[in-house]
């Protein structure tokens, strides 16, 4: 294994529908399959013998390439494109000696790494809507299901006025479904092909050089951009920003659940999970951290390559290189968070009654907005808010129920019933709009 | 001064006309106005008394604001809006005693502070917007007037096949066209108002919630969000990394001309330009550096957004009090940056004669291509390559020109006249298709 | 305000005491305290005239700089030091038309810049290792406090097997005891003078120019490098990393801090913390908000330094003027999070009673490895593992406790009498050598 | 090929040395060590029975362990060693049914595996430091051959005073052996044993505990640290930056030999570089490339590192996880580096005639610095700046060579004979103390 790991890791933090078209096998596959639509494109526009496109075709088979001899000559020459240009030639010479010559006729070697990786990103993207579409789907349907389970909010981690769990969930969907545009359009920005020759101005194809692009990029259902862009990569860096925003948001949902499922919170519980390799109770939320691990790799690599977009003049030096790997560990890494997100949503056990719980934990404090709320249009806010915070720390010093000690407060009995204040403090009473707004985002469709 | 140095900086690294819109003064200004707005809201829905309006605005007075106070209760609350919300109540009570108890009605801080913070950007960065297409435009014109202006090509900062200034400048104004689109949508996206009070339930509101949060966006000229985003934080983030590709873009632009503007190389020069406190001769590229600083720092800040998605629950702890300086921090730098790329393409001045100067100097080495093209026709690619190559090293060798020595071969006379090889060696008649790039460019219209 | 809410915000993100020394006052501050020192040594070194030295002293005022008019100049030269030494030679002529040929004698921007930046750090740094000293205290005496306060082990948020509150914050001491000398170390590594004159030649001060630095040094307390580091910034970025790695283990306390100060665990309650703006029960965490906030922005900060090291040649163009803001930012928000752990663990109060309830919540299922243990050695590992599932399985469904099902199964009963199994279940008596391990940091000594 | 392209570009960007260390094996092999050290360990303090022992050592048998087995299960379970231990406990179950009880014995997951990583570690930095030793060994070697080759020293990209090259390459070499220090003291710090059992407690392992970790350390030749660190990363994040930053001063090297390369400058040539797809006559410096790409990447992967750092409680949750391909990444990176920057400096060629014809090509305003300061010993700072100003310009206007112009202009003939001014003039003759610079750093021993 000359791997760093990845052998080892690629089922825990990937997903193997996205990361098969981000493998070494891949990679050439992509290139040659540039290759073969770049003859196809330079005969059908009458810049290469049509003749030479079958020999082309026939020497372009990623399985007989030799990766290990690639790897080696490619630290040789800096890039892939150059010793796999030549092995193809070699190939290509096999069945037609002739055809050799127009193997990779007008290109440069970026030209074929960029719209390899083009076309890499346009078959591992979709595996990843997917799994963002079925989080979604996954996430809309806890919202609609509890809609009215009332749970604690929690601000800086201290408990707050209740919310619905339905509210989490949508808020969870609509997130997502941000996300999972976002991602859309980006890639749709991505999926045009690189094709300049060595400096940007097509020169070795001659007066038919836009002629051949045009086909090329049909070749490969690919678009057709105003300008080659070897050295602006803002379509590429934009739609990682758009994967490393999607895995911020489905971090920020494992986050979320995770600490749901504390053990001393309990109101959430992933019913598959990790094993502890010296406790046999534990049930780890596995899926959670992946997409931890996901949330905290990713800003790294997104800032990489913006850091990389300064490239020099017609080619970059280094920042280009440096593009190579970091884009295929993104793809793969939000890839594998969608996936373990999915997976996590898919299992996710709610505990209405834990939740029910936990909101009386507070003993009414949590309640308090609503109590100085209504106290205050009978006695003005300020006097509200004293009042109110007089009793929390009544009912807490004699160990009462903070309805009793209101009840007994003159100042609150005064101007409201016992029932009223009962009524005030029912967590399930002061949830707002929150099932207008779950209906909200359950009503927006998707696609 | 209170500060890290960034009254000493603000001018050299930022905009004064997109700063206004960051500084202190401003982020109250915006929390006021919001607090306004919310009362106009919640009176126009008759959630508030109409009467308490008038002693709101009257004490919504950013002016008379003490920010020092302000900024030291903020340490220990925690936020601006906390400290903010008792001072206006001071206020609004000196006017209607009454009116105090309805300031920031249903709110919660970050619901004051969120938006107000929306309020700055939609302010901030249009004038951004506004230096970008002036950038643009110049590019532009640059790519006119010299789509035919001749120039090295340069990849690994080796000289290569010939391009057009014209070209480099259309490769310029269509990567800023594009960056300043992506700016602009996740701007729009980005200007909805964040309402949700404690917990994004808008409990506090009761059944008129949603119509005060109409309300209330209309007054602030936002949109209205599905849900409350206090720990979705998907749309800052994206606008936040739309920031960051438009300043590796100007970074990459900045790259370029500092690079041209090389001692060695002079095929540009930036009129004005900074001097040096040992050497009078000098004119240093001061706003490439500024560009240059930018795209070395907007990563980071980018990066730590992205972070810092994972917020917990209802409130994020840590995580959200990260974004505030770090969002103005990028805002400050992608308004400064593109200020400072405005300025240096108003200021480019280009030597058309030291380019053709330059393209001499590998002696016909970088028309290598065109003569192994034109040869590899006659002879096959392989012997054409070999044959070229050995030229090259004897002109080197001999120190005679490629053209003499070209002639001199019996393998290139045989088939090219001396004209011929000399066409070839000219890199005016190799640019390609570069003018229909340029002209493509030149035709797309922007807005 | 020329800012961007950095007055607002700097109490809350800093720490008065280190951010004194990086203000716009500290840093013209220190070049002209540089200029001072360089023309003292100047004058002993024989290299301009002794005469000079009074004037240079006398002009070297900082209160009387119009900082605006520095910013101003600054961003037509690019730095801070062209505009600052042209108005201290307006200034010494005042005084001395002759001695303001001397100012600023044999030196470039990028000295004066750089030992300046050196002198602040020299400053800034010392009360940040004054906090930390202050927090290691502080987490020394809860460790030996608490070395017997048994809680609940937490591992993936699940509790795990128990362990001391001694032993938790002798591992905060611990480490924060590790990265204060990391700190210093690196400090001490900065703490040299930058003098090289244009392009590190010292060539402007002839044959004197090693006796001038020896004795520009001497005069400021610094150490000599054995090059000017104009373009290696390998010492400051290893001061950055170092207070980068000090902000993360601070960050990891505070979030230790505020996990364990939830609502549903409560074992620590920060007796000081901010209030709500809408729910009066409330007392957040401010200080480990601060310490993760900073958490969050260091490791970008750090980057963005680590990714600038590749300046160009004799003096960066981009990188080096990236490093001013980011520098002091770093620096500020080290001292502020290093100020707010400090108050954070000055005002943790422990609940021990707490702990022990919540160890109590998993009904034994936390000390299920102390009994697979010790069944292990009657029957084996695996059918012990088995046994001890069933039985905390069985416990759950039938709400039965622990001991009793396990007392009640033979395969248990057999081999343990009840007290034995009562032992097994005790947390208190299986916290390993926590004691010791907590003995063996609180023998370390600091320094 | 379940990678992402690792395979194809482990060599470009690695160093197999290195690498080896790091693979998918390596890593299966370093925790089987770790285990084997454990229950030798154990044995030993009579924890375990030593009759355990021997069917542990037969069962730890790296090369039969199944990694596409393991990899399934870790994405399960979540991390390796929980199905490495089950693995291992089956094979050594084979050998000696009652000894799988023992494997494993009174250790966590989290114990392996970081035990492991620095097992890893401490296996892989030293070819980095020997690749540093080597690249610091030929900068010294041209700095003592080219201590007197002067050449143009650049500022802002633009040629300033002159310096020689022998400084630069000396600069490169003190840099490098600072790097190299720094990370040899930060690996030193790294290599101590992580054995705390499930908590940090090492209950599973009675009273011996420290007995056995004691020995567990000398087992595997790393030392004890005070407590374990299962969520204290603050060692590990220091050896991560201080990769960093040796990463960051190799690619400053790298940046200023592509810079010296480049075809209009041509001082420096890589004597290997890789060739061009398109253009025969190219050597790209494809080394350079490498040592920039890791420059550019290893930022973020420090940056991932740092953010991690607040790990919850006993164990990270994401955080932890994250680490362990980044930190394999990293050094893998730094390995690459290390090898590309010391192939260049291997094959560098100097040409000493074209730092002498460029140092021409400003007509002698490049020593403008040294004509000012000779000039304003005679009429003052300021009138001889404007005297030497105007020459510059007349020279270039009248297309006449500075000497000429200035032996003209009386203010300068006045009070300087001409071959003063040639002297002045001359570079050679103002490299100030360059070669005693030069021979500071030569006379440094490293160790």
């Amino acid at each position: 294994m000359s791997d760093r790991g990845h052998a080892l890791y690629a089922e825990l933090f990937g997903d193997p529908d996205v990361s098969i078209h981000l493998s070494s096998t891949a990679i050439v596959k992509a290139m040659l399959d540039v290759e073969v639509a770049l003859a196809r494109a330079g005969a059908d526009a009458g810049v290469i013998p049509a003749g030479a496109v079958a020999a082309i075709v026939a020497g372009a088979d990623a399985a007989s390439v030799d990766l290990a001899a690639l790897a080696h000559d490619a630290a040789a020459e800096g890039n892939l494109a150059i010793p796999l240009v030549r092995a193809l030639r070699r190939r290509v010479a096999a069945h037609d000696a002739a055809a050799a010559d127009w193997v990779h006729y007008g290109a440069t070697s970026q030209d074929i790494i960029d719209t390899g990786m083009v076309l890499q990103l346009g078959a591992a993207v979709p595996p990843i809507l997917a799994s963002l579409a079925a989080a979604d789907a996954r996430a809309r349907r806890l919202a609609a299901e509890h809609a009215r389970t009332v749970m604690a909010g929690r601000t800086w981690l201290q408990q707050a006025t209740p919310v619905t769990f339905g509210l989490t969930a949508a808020g969870w969907a609509d997130a997502v479904g941000r996300v999972t545009r976002g991602l859309r359009v980006a890639l749709e920005a991505v999926c045009v092909v690189q094709l300049g020759g060595a400096t940007g101005t097509l020169a070795a194809l001659g007066d038919r050089a836009l002629d051949v692009r045009a086909r090329f990029a049909q070749q490969l259902g690919l678009g057709i951009p105003e300008l080659p862009w070897h050295t602006h990569r803002d379509r590429l860096t934009t739609l990682a920003a758009a994967m490393g925003v999607a895995v911020g948001t489905l971090g920020k949902i494992a986050r979320d659940v995770s600490l749901l499922a504390q053990t001393e919170i309990g109101e959430l519980r992933v019913a598959t999970g990790g094993s502890s390799s010296a406790m046999p109770h534990k049930r780890n939320p596995v899926g959670c951290a992946v997409s931890l691990a996901a949330a905290a790799r990713a800003p790294g690599l997104v800032a990489t390559l913006l850091a990389t977009m300064p490239q020099e003049l017609e080619r970059g030096l280094g920042g280009w290189q440096a593009e190579w790997e970091v884009i295929a560990e993104l793809t793969h890494l939000t890839g594998g968070s969608a996936r373990a997100l999915r997976s996590t949503l898919d299992h996710v056990v709610v505990d209405a009654a834990r939740m029910r719980t936990n909101l009386a934990a507070t003993a009414g404090a949590n309640m308090s907005e609503a109590i100085v709320l209504a106290l205050a249009r009978h006695v003005g806010r300020e006097r509200a808010q004293t009042a109110v915070a007089a009793a929390l720390r009544q009912a807490e010093t004699e160990h009462r129920t903070l309805l009793d000690v209101m009840v007994a407060t003159p100042e609150i009995s005064r101007v409201m019933e016992r029932e009223t204040v009962a009524r005030l403090l029912d967590p399930a009473a002061y949830i707002g709009v929150a099932e207008d707004l779950v209906a909200r985002v359950l009503r927006t469709t998707r696609g």
